[in-house]
């Protein structure tokens, strides 16, 4: 299903700046929560960074666990992740209302999403709060995308991963180009 | 041309991951360079980050200054984007090269660039260096966008903003879409 990127491109999967879905705690505990706010950091070594609101459950299992991951959705999952934004995980099973599998990653316990065309797996090497929001500087341990939408690059208009503009409103990216 | 954006919805210009324009300095010694490295980090008080490697010309002016803008580019700067990227502001001038055209904005002293579709004015309040590259936060002192690109939130198949998949690969935002 998906294929190895090599460390020293990850940051390919998430430098267009798509949406994803952040999956955090281990075992029974575990959640996941769409986060827009996110960015490579370095290529060498592999790092990226998220912004997770304090208070949230996401929040205070990376906190417990050190480790999360950053799966990376498509336009099919936009139902599940708007789910997703609406409730939270210390009250309910997320995954299971949002028609998500957790499925098991090679470097870290946090679930990778099994529907998700990208993932991150990342271990915590800082954290700083800035009035309320955790920026996470995760570590990049592994990470893969499906085959038949990723040669090295994001196949956009096929891969149609999801971008934010604000509130309910998105926009999908089109045809890859080059300049 | 630009409309002012309110403060508390500056996340709504960048939240959608774009590539953007990083202008720096004042005066005659300044500079622009393109960075896909990018994200909000808080919207109250409002705060951005971007990432910037330690020892290009950005880094120094924004360290030297404590401020910096955040310009947004349509598809009609990608070549502009691309010569900003190829070239060291310590050896030409950028933006002549780059036919892009420095004007002055309201709470910096670092230029906007007058043929960007938006602009986030940012005074330095945080720079955590990992491994050579800088996360520098900004908190958002102005901020504003095209008036025909922008009601709240982007018209994506209007501002086609630019998305880097890594290398020579782009892609653009497509229609606007609520969920």
């Amino acid at each position: 299903m998906f294929k190895n990127v090599p460390l020293d491109g990850f940051y390919h999967l998430i430098g267009h700046g798509s949406c994803v879905l952040v999956t955090s705690g281990k075992g029974k505990k575990i959640n996941v929560a769409p986060i827009a706010w996110n960015m490579p950091v370095n290529d060498e070594p592999p790092l990226l960074a998220i912004a997770v609101a304090e208070t949230h459950y996401t929040a205070e299992l990376i906190k417990e666990t050190g480790e999360f991951v950053v799966n990376v959705p498509n336009e099919e999952l936009l139902k599940s992740l708007m789910i997703c934004g609406k409730v939270s995980g210390r009250k309910e099973n997320k995954f299971k209302k949002a028609k998500l599998t957790p499925v098991t990653g090679k470097k870290v316990k946090a679930p990778l999403i099994k529907e998700c065309i990208g993932y991150l797996e990342c271990r915590v090497v800082d954290a700083v709060t800035y009035d309320g929001v955790v920026v996470f500087v995760g570590s990049v341990l592994a990470c893969g995308a499906r085959k038949e939408l990723y040669d090295g690059y994001w196949i956009t208009e096929k891969a149609k991963t999801v971008h934010h503009l604000g509130s309910s409103f998105f926009a999908l990216t089109g045809k890859r180009f080059k300049v």
